[in-house]
């Protein structure tokens, strides 16, 4: 169960209002990596998980979540104090009351729709989904995903600090950042304290392909590293001549029973576009005289399409 | 520029037409760690890389990804090849087609909306979103994010091969499963080619909030680990005493202008909830006569509130 | 600040595993009346409410949904218990585990995707979303949005309970609905608590259009009730004679310069649908020999339209 | 059946083109309480209804809210009008055409989206979904739901009106702001006309809980009203002595069949954190010489983290 | 299968970095008419096809449109390198990164969040769904689609070009807008190769409701044309007695079983709004003294209901 | 201005309940060709239409799209009368209730969570989005997308009229069906009566690009017809020499000024994946003894790698 003590778990002071900056902040209160999706992808792993050692980790780090939720959320409607009150008691002229919601961001759809209170959505006003949350069930993907998780958190709180100047925001911030960090530390211990942890899940690989690298993409910019060369790799460089990998023929098929191939039949003989006809077509009842068409002759001096067709237009 | 060659990576073999089984499949073809959200991971991530290696190996991993979106797409196309036909053809009776879209899975969705054509949906139904794409555009957060969406996807073709029986679909997905095994392998080996790759971004955390580990789940089953114990962690377990941690006063501020001050006096007063009054409100209006509630007592031998609302409406 | 004991609110005694019941729960764990709406509603009104009265309500009840998210997806973790041990071990037959997971619901996902881990979805695998907060910043709005939201909880308990038939599970939903009971009540007497909470907002209404009824759906079926009819509504019974309701033209009109009349003209006359043309069409391009149309007289003794095209099809 | 007056029901004069303020006012046309949510979630109601009056009043707002749907459409098409143009025809240098467009709101994208037609998105440009409607099929809920929407509906017109100087658009907004009013009370009258409306649903709740008031948020702030203090609330301010709340032992359990054990033991086995081992990490390989964290002592005169990282960089 | 070359298609050339500018092309990389939806479409289509000739045409277009995927993608990559770099190196001051991210469009999001990356969202941050893609499994319907899908594509691109004064990316677009062109030409020959594709499927209309148009929308500005009227046109006027057109009772009926028809009743009677009661409400109870409204008397001089509020608030 | 007149369009005689059908009859409801895509589509094109031929026909098929979406709720109502009863009564055992929610489709949605009412989700309970609705405010891309939108709400009408024996369903869903052919012909007329409608859009196209068609998908199965064939196409098989197509070379760049290529240089170091090093990596620290890899010699007689896998754990 959950209990909340009304005091912050950092302290927010923040030196004005500025809605605009509000808006930029949710990024990390209702957007991706914010942290109500931390909360939740730890939280719903600690539901379903069975071992006490993760399961006392996950609940934790959920419940420190929430708290940094709370401080975000704190610092936004902090930023928003100004803008919520001008508008709910229409104190200001409607002038400048649009140029104060107007500032930057989405600061318009915050004080609009939800009134400058801190809302759960991402800095573009995109409502946070729990399609964010990748939890799969094996702790050996949730670890590796939660550990990805707080590195890009890290990265988005660094951001927002490289465009904030007030000191009490970078301040706090500044510990939010961190308090990722040794997330992600915790994390890491946990996912290599299972003694085998990769390839995730129980069914093993094959080796014939686990240790192929396909150069997919060719040309000039082909490099070599580590990561596609070197004794571990077996590279197919000639892609077409390998395909398929199976040695089959590389279709697709299904054996289907007599009545439904009959029934195919019909369908494809209504459906068959005749490659041998050349039928007219809606383009060519639609088109005006000119077919839409400018030849790169016709354009001449023009040095673009717009330009070729004002020039046209002009004449 | 990509090109495209007919034959598939993987030859696909199925030995009969199964809808319900093809909707699961769709998980690995629209789901959060099918092959499109792969795909599109990589090649965006590639677009945007400065590193010639990384830029390099994105691509080569991006394209083949597209190609095991071909070849879980063209096994889920062969798996309703019957069911298209029939829906088209209009070749069964009514109640055949009924039983044959219901049989599992949300089979009766990718029949009468998708006519039986592999659908960028998961197995839900949900349709595939970009939300499932984390790309944050800094290299370490981003091959960490990679490596657990490698782990993600490798579990899932396991449960779908812990599902299927046919042979030709179990093999696909063997090799399909395999990749992700080889996908991971060169993402951790890109990563650790980065020098200095943990913390994510260039700003250092700060070395008290770093260590710090904060007991916020209490009671039985709190559990020790290297995740939160040893000589690296500062451990807090009385977490009131401690908030806020910068020593502050735990409360959010905002300094606003004289204006806005009495702009805020006059909302507050306008809306302040009595604490003093107790008011009828809109239950006290609807509530009928037993108030809608049941003491424990009068539940007497009924197990459960059910049970007791029954026997109060037999009486 | 939140902190956590690892006691639930109350106990959950789940009697057998059943995945597809878990599927169905989910509904209150990630669907639009679920716990993590609630909590997440009351949380983000509290973090903006200025009221110390009811900044404090409202963090109460967002810490106590906490707990009853935890409740109900305890027991979703319980039901699943038997469907993840058996995927990730890969512990049964392929046809026993594929109809363990299609056995109802939308469990197939929950299984594949999830690993039977609670998901933050609801029973159809739609993942929560944000856009389910209707949070607007002003109290007299956010209370009745909160006790109606109260009041959606609670039918959706009883619903389930209406379906469960295993004892614990009714009994702790029975607790959960419960507590939504309470909640309603409180939130009604924050409401009331405000001395002038009708309308929302500051703004006054205009009396004419207040009190003013539209009957804009007529015919058999026109109901009086004092919701409609009464001393005091006037009621618009001809409507057409009515609009605009302004006594104006009835038109929207906007004042453009020179310049853009200028431009508007060129495009209208540009993309006119000449009126006294009857071009010819893709539709007369594309019509077979009937023309996909059958008349009634043809249709004879068949009974639809499916049965006169077999008829149609087999002459 | 609907039919449709090519008047409007209220006249619509608007001064001059503003797309960025047609961006602001498309809230009340595709916004969570714009005049489309209005209408659906009547309209639905009403096919819903079995109640002659409920159904009556439900389908004369709903077709009276598709009407402000179309007044607010209208003046959304007006502001828009010469965007619209100067965009279609490119009637304007490419800067100019770019400043127009960036002028505020989300005006971007429903001009070169939407081309300056009325979109049915938020005033972010959040497509309109309708998990925005929350009927639940039962009165005491829908109408509860209705009440609060309306409540809503008026608050955002509220906040339009005090952004706007355009005197016809705020005469406009003056009557659809007025009429949810009128319907608030509809509603209301139609809640109160169900005699026994609380609680929502059939089940009585348990007396026990339904008077219980959980303290869970504590600390300074703590403030008393009539929502959690009185004689009608039983207060538990010692939660975590209280939990779990049915004197059970707060854990959650499911009873499994001995095989489903067997292959539980096999998966935590497998799975374990083993926490007495203390691994290297991922963060070990990666962490650079400095370890990215810097000690306070460090930060010296630095005022945060930022000018911390920038002089230690200098140095 | 797909391969890569590392060169573009077309060339990429850009003056000078604008991640406003970037934020606008986003609408043809992530947006509903943008390339990944373009290839998505085709690509799906094509899995799903059995005809040769179209499955051939469809895979050419999808791994074009990949391709132009491409080159849309490396314009906002080049347009977001300066502010890319200066976020990711903190490299100006805060003030200078904080303009940068709030010059235009949503350029704040893609930077802070996509750290600059080219992110598969519109213009307003919206992520890309599959419900863009309208994919039905049969060619007429299909082929159909991707008509109109190749017009919207042309002229979204034709607003980009009007908008931008980059001769580099004038060019580039100027390319992409021709080749949706020359593949609505395609799109439209593999149509009418269809010899009957009038109406889709293969179900016959009823040829009275067919040729029928129904005038719904009456009043001034009724318009005729080919579309609604001469000699294949069945025009109603009289809409309301022509309704229902079936000549039946126009009402919606279900046969219930006796046993379902007792407990509809007993629904009924529980929750009947009595019509005539006329009940106190919530709205009594919280309307202050002037009830929240405003007579047209007493707004006197004032210009609308805000100035009237503010007048009366100034008494 | 819309009214409504309480008969429906078409009447509707259901034969008994059945949610389950109901369920799937939601596609045309709230799914993406459902009767409120269709009516929301035209609706919003007609309030920013200019011209008034157009908008006349537009305002009229919204106006009786809605009073379809009215017919098609109607029925869904009525298949779901008996589970709406039984469920807000408990009027059955809870493993009954069960059972009739569980019957196919998704109606343990729709059940418990609307209540049996009709609700704007698609048959898999996926919220109707505003994502569907395409129009563009351009009429030549706008009637293109309308005569699709018409073709694929007919092929959805027919599958459902496929798998339905209810004959008074049947007998709507003609009608319905029915319509979208003569709403077809209407748009087509509209899109012809503009002169010159193709291409969209009012900027040519480049004639050497129209006119090419490029073969990227080759190998067997290269098909030929007018879509890629004959005079008016210049074939490009050779792909990979012909790329880039402006002679370009290619790449992607952009001009930036010194400070940010320094900037750019010191991030390309600072994260460089150094080629030459071959790190360990997480991967080494967590593969357990076998590495998870099995060869295909290992496999020996196991026919898949799940019945190796259980071979080798057997050993």
């Amino acid at each position: 169960m959950f209990m909340h003590n009304k005091r912050l778990q950092y302290t927010v002071r923040v030196a004005e209002p500025n809605p605009a900056l509000a808006s930029l902040l949710l990024e990390q209160f209702g957007g991706p990596d914010g942290e109500l999706a931390a909360a939740m992808r730890y939280f719903t792993q600690g539901l379903g998980e069975d071992d006490p050692g993760r399961k006392d980790l996950l609940l934790d780090i959920a419940t420190e979540e929430l708290s940094h939720l709370e401080v975000i959320g704190s610092i936004v409607a902090m930023l928003n104090k100004g803008v919520k009150s001008h508008l709910s008691e229409g104190a200001m002229s409607e002038a400048d009351l649009y140029m104060e919601i107007n500032a930057g961001g989405d600061s318009h759809t915050q004080s609009i729709l939800y009134g400058g209170g801190p809302a759960l959505t991402n800095s573009s006003g995109v409502p946070w989904t729990a399609a964010y949350v990748d939890s799969r069930g094996d702790p050996t993907c949730d670890l590796r995903s939660n550990i990805a998780a707080e590195s890009r958190a890290k990265i988005v709180y660094e951001r927002l600090i490289n465009i904030t100047d007030d000191p009490g925001i970078k301040d706090a911030l500044g510990f939010l950042m961190t308090r990722e960090i040794a997330h992600q530390k915790s994390f890491e211990k946990a996912l290599y304290a299972i003694e085998d942890n990769f390839p995730s899940g129980k069914l093993p690989g094959i080796e014939r392909y686990a240790n192929m690298y396909v150069n997919t993409s060719q040309g000039d910019g082909d490099t070599q590293g580590s990561w596609n060369s070197g004794e571990q790799w077996d590279v197919v460089d000639d892609v077409v001549s390998a395909i398929p990998m199976d040695g089959g023929d590389g279709l697709a098929s299904v054996k289907l029973d007599k009545a439904t191939q009959q029934v195919m039949a019909k369908a494809a003989a209504r459906l068959i576009s005749n490659p041998s006809s050349d039928p007219q077509t809606g383009v060519d009842l639609g088109a005006g005289p000119g077919a839409g068409l400018i030849t790169e002759a016709d354009m001449g001096g023009a040095k673009n399409i717009k330009d070729a067709a004002a020039m046209a237009e002009a004449e």
